[in-house]
């Protein structure tokens, strides 16, 4: 009730914008924003240490439009599917904004008819939930995505991905971490040795991913209300899904009298074990969990799976700490290309993805109480007159330096005060200013002043480049 | 009716998919494409040229959602609204995507009340045009736009618009270009001298555009056919946009009789002079000519105009040379902002816009014709071994490795050949091998093969990630 109260106060508003002329609603859609010149340079930061990772990984990187053919995205989410964008049908294809990057990925894969590829894929997808951009959840908004393709023996790439979540989280300093780890062979297994008849395996699994929401009691209920599962079905399952662990908890299953008589659990169970084997190789077992509660909303899952927590921590930076809930997930979709394929042949998949609106969240907040100056541009030098009627000569110099590869600004005014141009500076950031004036011009010098110390110094001409590239560098 | 058929052939086609079960168009949505890693290569120099010269001129950067509230686009574009993407209404606002990068900034300095604003935005952009994908026109495609927002004196700012470009074009060495360069206020001069109905300036304005595309003659029959305007009004008109050149035409026109009476026209020509006087100090009016056929499309624009071509060239590193129209193009707008406020206030600016896709095309096909090899990834060495059973001593070595920060790949095989680990290497460039063996673990060495050379040297484990970094350093 509240969301259709909600649906009609908008409509009523835009109908009320449109009566009176000129009265626009000046904003940007529900549930997305414009970055500004600082959330950009914090964008920056964060993308500039992912694709840092993606790289030290050896992935190439590959771009797809943003919207698909409508067809493509069709039964790919499951439940989900109703969150999709659709654009109008204005003659032609009917198309939909993508919803994330790894249905796109496969198309990419089926349609090049690629059977090996190693890929990073940094963009915006589109999803009509409700926002809560306080919390980073967004209707517009980045993946950071990394995937391996190809046949290749067991979880060694598995691994490779849980190794790169672990790296990104710990480059970019958010504090404590962990990284639940499930498989959805084992999620089946449970379901059959409970008694799930096949038809509802999807429904179930969808039932247990809100167990990080609520709790048990309220996902029990829904099973058996919503879901139409026997009470007896849904407490065996209850006593699975509440398990977490590492290897000792991986060792218990595979000795379990039931779940070790399914196969789809017994191989999904020492595939895990396997998994556990290398990410010790990797030494970072400490801030993984074997967790049965993970399930993951997408359908196209069909072994491991994976989705990384920040911990709740008690952060002297931020005064009101944020509530985020996964920062990244992925899993193996060995599936998904074959659903693209005019003769079903599979492309095996795993990967990982990066939710970034939520460490942007984060990291602004952090900006903001940290008091840290962040400049937004990165000018070297601003090009300044003391006298009037030096338009001319400013232009000049500063086509020189622009010329030399400098990075130069000047006040758009005939005759700007020197005060005016040196409180630029200040405001902005800018080092140094480069100030021309008659005497000067004569001397065939430049009068070359830090902005930070007030020193001033004259430059010859021809030296000036040289002078400021010293002078900035690092 | 052309067109009409292929939307019945495309509707049927699409009709036809849906029959079959599974019998997906594998495609991209018409007049879109994906980048492979090759592709993206290129995108990536292009970009950072760009960005580079936005940089120098000391610019900021920000970011918007890649669609707005239907009614932030309505009424700004003229004829090509029809053009514009809309959404499809799923309940809640009406969306359209975005059809350019500068009424999202117009909305975005209205909304955040800025009157001072030097920004770039490099973001893709929608229009439901006639693709031409060879030519590099395409339905979703880049625009890389840097725009001046603020009240300065007269042709400033305009003239960094044409210095940028001007830098730009050069930077990419994309061989010899023309930048045209005209003032809608001369036009509106010189319809109003020529007869033309006020009613009708815009009208005849889009006329005037075709010129690059149609004689005179044909555009002559346009005005007089299709837009009801006099034989007299088209000759007298004709006079005029034909001419171009450079200071000389601008003096000449100032002394005519007619034109040196209407006070637009004055106006536009006396900053046109102002401009070539401030582009002759930065060196550049040797690739600028004021040329009285350009009009510009879009009905925003309200002082200077400009578009820049590349010239045909006898190319011999391209084959068959491609042929691209206007590359950059932008002006001045000073009622846009105005028309977002809710009390008319108005923002003077004026911008460029850089059109990568058709620079995109030319680059791919040099770089297709001189058999050039672009790398797609940076990995600097490939972890190896030679005998089986080593899985675990790579995985441990290369993560060794990437926690130092060096970008290194392996194999995803338990037990794969020397001989394919080799070869992977020489596909993909990777230059150094580091190979681990049963001897090399007992004597504390890894063996680091250079790939090019074939030579092989034991390094000590702890020196390794030092001489990678020493031999990959340029």
């Amino acid at each position: 009730i509240a969301k259709e109260v909600a649906k009609l106060l908008e409509l009523k508003a835009q109908l009320g914008g449109d009566e009176g002329k000129h009265k626009f609603v000046l904003k940007t859609p529900k549930g997305t924003r414009d970055y500004n010149p600082k959330q950009m340079a914090i964008r920056e930061r964060v993308f500039n240490t992912i694709i840092a990772c993606f790289k030290r990984h050896g992935a190439e990187v590959i771009d797809t439009p943003v919207f698909e053919l409508k067809e493509t995205l069709t039964g790919k989410y499951g439940e989900d599917s109703k969150l999709i964008y659709d654009l109008k049908d204005q003659g032609g294809e009917l198309l939909s904004m993508r919803y994330d990057l790894t249905v796109p990925f496969a198309r990419y894969l089926a349609m090049n008819k690629i059977t090996n590829f190693k890929r990073y894929h940094i963009a915006k997808v589109y999803r009509r939930d409700n926002p809560a951009m306080t919390r980073g959840r967004y209707r517009e908004f980045y993946q950071c995505d990394f995937d391996i393709a190809g046949q290749f023996d067991p979880m060694i790439p598995d691994a490779e991905c849980l190794k790169i979540v672990h790296e990104i989280l710990s480059d970019l300093q958010l504090g404590d971490f962990l990284i639940k780890v499930n498989d959805r062979r084992i999620l089946d297994g449970i379901f059959a040795v409970c008694g799930v008849p096949d038809s509802k395996f999807r429904m179930i699994c969808s039932s247990v991913d809100k167990l990080d929401k609520m709790p048990w009691e309220e996902v029990r209920s829904e099973m058996v209300g919503e879901k139409g599962l026997s009470p007896e079905a849904a407490d065996r399952i209850g006593e699975y899904v509440q398990l977490h662990g590492g290897l000792d908890l991986i060792e218990q299953l595979l000795q379990d009298p039931k779940l070790s008589q399914n196969k789809l659990a017994k191989e999904g169970l020492g595939d895990m074990k396997l998994l556990f084997e290398y990410l010790t190789l990797f030494g970072i077992t400490g801030k993984i969990s074997f967790d049965l509660s993970l399930a993951r909303g997408l359908d196209y899952y069909t072994g491991v799976i994976f989705e990384a927590v920040l911990l709740q921590q008690e952060n002297d930076h931020v005064e009101e700490p944020v509530s985020v809930g996964s920062v990244a997930g992925g899993g193996r979709y060995d599936g998904l290309v074959g659903m693209f394929d005019p003769k079903g042949r599979k492309v095996p998949c795993v990967g990982a993805s990066i939710g970034i609106e939520r460490i942007f969240s984060i990291l602004e907040q952090r900006v903001e109480a940290s008091e840290e100056k962040i400049r937004t541009t990165e000018t070297q030098v601003l090009v300044a007159s003391a006298q009037k009627k030096l338009l001319e000569e400013r232009l000049k110099l500063i086509s020189e330096l622009w010329d030399a590869g400098i990075k130069a600004e000047m006040l758009y005014r005939k005759n700007p005060k020197l005060l005016n141009q040196l409180q630029y500076c200040e405001e902005t950031g800018i080092p140094l200013v480069a100030i021309v004036g008659e005497q000067e011009l004569k001397d065939g010098v430049v009068k070359l002043r830090v902005v930070a110390t007030r020193e001033e110094v004259n430059i010859r001409r021809e030296s000036l480049v040289e002078e400021i590239r010293m002078r900035t560098s690092q």
